[in-house]
């Protein structure tokens, strides 16, 4: 598995904007991605933390290449003014529950 | 819902032995445990990132006092030389495959 912790610091007051954009593509449709987990900072209001796992760096590297990714970057242009990459990782237990509402795979 | 994401340090040499702790116990047998994702650090060999969704603050404060995780605390006394809580968040998104081999819930 591969996977990455990103800190995204939205253009205040925008992060909603953000998040509409994250989720714009369902990740049960993104071929190789196992969790991908959108999270508001619950202290700095234009923060957003991204969780995600994937079945191996390939996987992801093939994501960003999709259109609806490569246009997302492009819309985000004036929408993210930080970006940081807290940690690359390899996700060794992921334990999920499907949320309410949510169909399992 | 309610998030964590955490960095543990391990003793030197000592990450495996923390992987087997946190994986101790199941999360889908842990009320209010939606996602719990353990993976190590790309590049330090020590570290581990913990990212965590709870239904509640609640569901999470109460996982606390279970017999098992207290136990866990003691044991890690020598084994986590380092903890240090990255952001406290509200997901938003959550999406997630059970991986192979483990039963959706």
């Amino acid at each position: 598995m591969y996977g990455l912790i990103v800190k995204l610091t939205s253009a205040p007051g925008r992060r909603d904007e953000l998040i509409t954009l994250m989720g714009g593509e369902d990740s049960h449709t993104v071929p190789g991605c196992l969790s991908f987990i959108v999270a508001e900072d619950a202290v700095d209001e234009n923060v957003l933390w991204i969780t995600e796992v994937w079945e191996s760096q390939a996987s992801h590297e093939a994501s960003l290449q999709a259109p609806a990714v490569k246009e997302g970057f492009a819309d985000a242009g004036t929408l993210i003014v930080g970006f940081e990459k807290i940690a690359t990782t390899k996700p060794v237990k992921n334990s999920s529950h499907p949320l309410h509402g949510e169909a399992a795979a």
